[in-house]
């Protein structure tokens, strides 16, 4: 039932929301992606992600780190480096990408708040 | 090309991240999740919203306001509240919702930094 959502602590913690239109075409992609979903597991600080795309191409990655020095480690990693940049080159028309420090967290139906 | 993207303007502001699965069957959803997409760009302090859903019913909508007040009042919002209701009772299995302050934000390929 729980498939997909990530386990988070009690904020504070971060997120960093990425926003993506893929371009057509695998051209790498799944295979750099599952890469990479299983090397930020490893990244210290990281607490879980959470992914969606849609058929249309559109995606929304949320990926949940403990402090802005996890992140930043995390987008320095060499191996991410050279994903981010054939991602930029190749595979996403367009994204953005959003660092937020989240303050509150509910979840539900059982624990509504 | 940039169709599903938020135009949200410089950081600060605020993120409601929402993760959910979705129960099988429509019963209503599609008709009020429209109704609700509509209803909060009526909302004060609204900036936009990013929505995905997957094939396997696991989708991540984001919505952004200017403000925590803002966020409030669109949760108190009473036709907002009948849609709660009925996301608690029937249309979700599990959902976690996150509420966020985005401190940075970057767009690309074009104007990555």
């Amino acid at each position: 039932m729980l498939t997909g959502f990530a386990k988070t602590p009690e904020p504070p913690y971060y997120a960093v929301i990425f926003t993506s239109q893929r371009t057509h075409g695998d051209d790498g992609y799944g295979a750099m992606a599952e890469a990479m979903a299983s090397l930020v597991t490893t990244q210290p600080g990281y607490l879980g992600h959470e992914s969606v795309r849609g058929a249309d191409g559109l995606g929304i990655t949320v990926a949940y780190f403990r402090d802005e020095a996890s992140i930043l480690a995390w987008k320095a990693n060499a191996r991410h480096g050279a994903a981010q940049k054939a991602g930029r080159e190749r595979w996403y028309s367009h994204y953005e990408m959003r660092v937020a420090r989240v303050e509150r967290a509910y979840s539900g139906p059982e624990g509504r708040q």
